[in-house]
């Protein structure tokens, strides 16, 4: 297929970069994002499409202001944050911003602000030294990194476009000598160690050049941008200032690899969501700009429609406030609201076959591109097309072919419980080491969270805006996630290298039935010798109030270990049953891999057969309940220890500890009831569960059994060697012989 | 005054009990809460009262509901948050809705169900003993409290009402005989320490009894219920559970008494708004009842219409978000949304002049009683008659007179920017020892928050849902307040038995302009030999983008001591101007007055003229700048420790400690600027002072300096020994003279 594919684009390039080679210049402009036929089309819409004429009055009111203050292109300096990064960021914003009021209002007055800042660039860049912060490994001009430079001619080569046919020829040809041009070429050919990457800074990279290309109608950038700097030489072992190797093993680059190898057949990003998002606007531009230019490519259609694809499944891992789940590096509170997802929404309704599912997001966004598809969106929402985007349980497949473990999302209800299980690949340079691990939303609030990063993004203030070393030193490390940590050292010893050469295993999954949905895992490598398998189930039962998390966690080594499961739970602690101390004086819990950053807040062991706390949260109440031995120590950990700068946040951990070869860990996290502080009145704020226990667990099969208050019980049995569907299993409980299909079953007993 | 009132009452009540006597079983029912004439009013008005229709709609089912579930009397077991204990508060709750349901809707069914739990009790309470829990200084019957039998006896009284004519006489000779006098007496005569004081829990009882006095047509039960019992014996240095004293010093009591002595006439409750919410009800509900069935009373003209007043004030102590400060002992979270306060707009509405505003907060609470008083406000809002409830800066004192100090609230704009100052009085046995502290909000949004309590009210996992120990080691000490505690302990030593006989007291205000708003007020008790005087200013400048806090601490003491003030600021650290030390492990700060609570997370010492902390919060940034002396000790802290229950939350504190005899803390809390994890886009995230300075303070006079970025400066000038708004004062400053009038004064130099 690829080998395929690279035929037709070589075949494509010999026979038409002639022709584009004469052509391109002939082109009529805007044809990039906006194009002559859709800017009439907006011409004649306007004042009859609410939600775009909302978005082009509020655009012109942020431009005219503006315009007003004046052109500042100082002389850059700062990390972002600081004053130059953010007026050049600015800037660029506005630039492309007041290229679109051009064309639709055409009104020269936003020619002229373009051109004029344009010759300030030009005239500042010719003489531009790289710039002065050193930390990058890909230092900029305008900015502190390349990868903001590339940022900036994303969306000026947009600008530069609405102005080009405004523009004289003279004018132009300046532009694109002093600045265009150079810029393009700094950022690829200046930098390879920055471009030629699989990474989201070359998808940037690429779209600057390529975009900047289209509009010039140049065939070498396009060319660059498509398919990477040729023969670039590269040292093979580097690593960018996140960890990360900067080169593939096969030393791919350029767009179209960067849309083949992190992106999985189902559109995951592995990078997370965060940087999906991240990186979504310099995919999804530029491949507007490629179909509007170049059809012939039908970018849309690469890889199955990976890039539409994507969109569905970044919206899907949302939770329900529109918030992106903080899988690896992403800061909490990034949404499906961000100006990302705006042009990615817009762009896969326009070009995806008008889902109408992707109208709502688009309202709730209350915003929309000012463009060819911002207009199909505004039309779409006023003849009143929308239906609701429902995110339902799914399965996301990481790795280029998909065959590289993946992310699954359970979900009851309208996203009244969702839970995110990662058993994914590493994740490039910005991935945790956090295998297995999963993390818990109720209507959209965490309840078990992933703690995100440890970065204040573009706070000059906080490490001027970039990563801490915290992020390194805590957020990566596994005790941050709701996963096992074997004797107190991360996944992989915490290495990259390692990492990065494994993933998890998908063992099975069922998500059609609502009310019993399972995914079920593995992983071999993270610790050599260790076999860690866990099952997540998603279980609502008539006896129970609310659904509920079944979560066991096999594992199997060569040899004895220490075992810490934690629990990163939000909230007061309501009660716990057992009995603990708590110290005078607060220690770290550890030396390193993340313990470091834990004070042991108190420290117990188990009384009874099953461990309980219960905790409020946002109004809510949860019970935890897990099997307990004996020896098991179960400490209460708080956020903050060799925090000098306080960069954490002071959270909780709730960590069961158990020294053993193979054990299970078998818990329940049970949602129930809730109070508010305005009736006063506290509703159903106990467990349900009266007994939890692993009633079986060998090579063949895990059983477990939830007893109810009431004496009723539900017992799950899970196959540990056959994953096959159409298995028939038989075994004896309790003097009952069942027969069921498949990996799993859940068995009802109703007490009498 | 007081003297003319009790001269005319005594006089009505001398000719008008014998009438009453007669006619009190001679009246038609209902003629409580809900009136005869009343209910054929909202008979013709159903159906086209939108509010009204929605409320009764949603009473219906929820009674509709219960009615389904049976009836539920089980033997008294549970404190607060237990089985018996919901069950039985459900119950109350219920059968007043129920009574409702049959007057409007005629329906029987409702009135079968009210006689039938009616007589379920009576069967019940005949040989009820005490309830079995201990706990209480006065234990009830049905419930662990007498506060909770009189809770259910005030709204039986009206269920009763309702269904009063449609009873046999014989039915309610039975329910009066056995039930309801027993009941009555009980929380009265049988419990006169609990029943007899100037006291929330007083005035629940005092209602109680008047109400079911008022539906029996009992003037006994009345004239108990309007001026407690007379010749109770009673132990004057008793106390209660909450540490508080039993009995006032003149032995007053009553319903009437309860109206004199905790309102001032401003209509501040002394207990805080927390309680005041709870001692609405009563309140209004018995008013409303004497109202309709002894209007000769007037009460709601009772001192200058103080009860009305006392509507007004509550609603000014709540934050932009409808939510009560939590002055004293106040749970977080309370609101104008809570039961209460829908009573309490709607009666306020009918009895008050029908205040358009109060129809804006009955708008946004989304339902109305369902009496007279909600037709009313149904058909004002049918008839679109609001206006906003516009809350402004307001002054309100505190204590009988209004003369033992008070609380004042500064507010800019549509509540931006909200303070709260309290110098009052001790506030009863839920008062904090919290002299000249203040809190602060940002659009409802806590930036220097007064901790509330330390309890969780009816959650029984946590101590039963009463107070838990920690509010007195805690929540009540100086140190949990943004005030200043002198050689670590709290004010008046922390006892009650001191506090209770003091109050600060207000030096000078003006709220007139809003963009310079003073309050000045001194504390000469709280530390014997030393005076603490505060001048709180919130300023807004044209230089400055947002409004700011002007804060000058002045302390004069007849000997050396060490101050603490504390910042209990919420949010994350962004930066600080000093050096600081974090140890490797967490020692506690102190043994005892709250210190026990907080680890010493960080100590450093001051680099600069000025010692600068900036915090982000809910998307904002603020800084703190305070004047620095070279030997002050700047300490962070984090509660959380001796708090083996898991109590407290692991809130974050700032504390500026400096030996000194006499001193001046002056500080600014500058909010700026704002971040947004959607645009990653952080605005104006430094501070705009450059320097803050004490030019002078002696005496007469303490002047102050802000200088901004731009060289532009305030002068602000307070007079520290002449209060008079009148007399002239003048001074050279930079030999510039300056004149004005009055004890301040603010001065603005703008840089040439």
């Amino acid at each position: 297929m690829k080998k395929a594919l690279g035929g037709r684009i070589l075949f494509f390039c010999s026979i038409v970069c002639l022709l584009f080679g004469i052509q391109g210049y002939a082109q009529e402009h805007p044809n990039l994002i906006l194009t002559k036929a859709g800017v009439e089309k907006i011409r004649a819409e306007l004042g009859s499409i609410p939600i775009f004429d909302t978005t082009l009055k509020q655009v012109q009111e942020e431009v005219d202001a503006e315009i007003a203050l004046g052109i500042h292109t100082p002389i850059p300096k700062d990390y972002s944050g600081g004053y130059t990064h953010e007026r050049h960021k600015r800037n660029f914003i506005i630039l492309q911003k007041a290229g679109v009021l051009f064309q639709i209002l055409e009104d020269e007055k936003y020619a002229i602000y373009i051109r004029d800042m344009l010759f300030q660039y030009e005239a500042m860049y010719k003489d531009l030294p790289v710039h002065p912060k050193e930390r990058s490994y890909a230092r900029g001009k305008l900015f502190w990194q390349c990868l903001n430079d590339s940022n900036w001619l994303v969306y000026v080569s947009q600008a530069y476009d609405c102005v080009y046919d405004w523009l004289s020829s003279k004018e132009r040809k300046k532009l694109e000598k002093n600045l265009f041009r150079p810029f393009a070429d700094f950022i690829s050919v200046g930098n390879p160690q920055f471009y030629n990457r699989i990474h989201n800074h070359s998808t940037w990279g690429n779209a600057a050049v390529g975009m900047i290309g289209l509009v010039m109608g140049d065939d070498e950038l396009i060319a660059r941008a498509l398919y990477g700097i040729k023969d670039a030489k590269l040292d093979i072992n580097a690593k960018d200032n996140d960890g990360g190797f900067i080169f593939s093993k096969d030393k791919k680059a350029g767009f179209l690899a960067n849309l083949d190898e992190p992106f999985s057949p189902d559109g995951y990003y592995t990078e997370g969501p965060y940087y999906q998002r991240y990186a979504m606007y310099p995919f999804l531009i530029f491949a507007e700009g490629l179909q509007n230019v170049r059809p012939e490519l039908n970018i849309f259609a690469h890889k199955d429609s990976v890039l539409l694809k994507s969109v569905d499944a970044l919206l899907n891992l949302s939770d329900k406030d529109g918030e992106f789940f903080p899988l690896n590096d992403g800061q909490k509170g990034m949404s499906y609201y961000s100006r990302e997802l705006v042009t990615a929404v817009d762009i896969a309704y326009h070009f995806g076959g008008n889902n109408p599912g992707l109208l709502s997001i688009a309202k709730k966004q209350d915003q929309v591109v000012l463009d060819d598809t911002g207009l199909s969106v505004a039309l779409g929402l006023k003849e009143n097309r929308e239906q609701p985007f429902v995110k339902k349980s799914i399965l996301l497949s990481d790795g280029p072919e998909g065959n590289e473990g993946g992310v699954g999302i359970l979900r009851y209800g309208q996203e009244e419980l969702s839970l995110v299980f990662k058993y994914a690949a590493q994740g490039l340079s910005h991935g945790h080491y956090d295998k297995l691990s999963y993390s818990l939303y109720d209507q959209g609030d965490e309840v078990l969270q992933d703690y995100g990063l440890a970065r204040f993004v573009n706070i000059e203030q906080k490490g001027g805006g970039n990563y801490l070393k915290e992020n390194k030193t805590w957020a990566k490390q596994t005790v941050a996630h709701n996963t096992v940590v074997q004797n107190m050292v991360s996944h992989f010893n915490g290495k990259y290298e390692i990492g990065s050469q494994h993933h998890s295993e998908l063992v099975f999954s069922n998500i059609t039935d609502p009310d019993f949905q399972i995914i079920s895992a593995k992983e071999e490598n993270a610790y050599p010798g260790t076999l860690m398998h866990r099952t997540l189930v998603m279980i609502k039962d008539p006896d129970y109030e609310r659904p509920f998390v079944l979560d066991i966690f096999n594992i199997i080594s060569d040899k004895e270990n220490q075992y810490d499961l934690p629990f990163n739970f939000m909230g007061q602690v309501m009660k716990a049953n057992f009995e603990y101390e708590t110290p005078s004086s607060l220690q770290a819990l550890g030396d390193d891999n993340g313990y470091q950053h834990l004070w042991l807040e108190a420290k117990g062991n188990p009384l009874t057969e099953n461990t309980k706390l219960s905790f409020l949260n946002q109004g809510r109440f949860y019970t935890l309940t897990t099997t307990a031995e004996g020896s098991d120590e179960l400490l209460f950990t708080r956020l903050g220890a060799n925090d000098p700068e306080f960069n954490l946040r002071r959270d909780a951990s709730f960590i069961v500890r158990r020294k053993a070869q193979n054990t299970a860990f078998v818990s329940v996290i049970e949602p129930h009831g809730g109070y508010s502080p305005v009736s006063e009145f506290a509703v159903n704020s106990n467990s349900n569960i009266e007994n939890l226990t692993l009633v079986g667990n060998d090579e063949n099969y895990t059983g477990v059994s939830i007893k109810d208050k009431n004496g009723h019980e539900l017992i799950v049995v899970i196959s540990n060697n056959d994953a096959s569907s159409e298995t028939i299993h038989e075994l004896n409980i309790d003097n009952t012989q069942y027969k069921w299909s498949g990996p799993f079953n859940c068995i009802k007993i109703k007490k009498q």
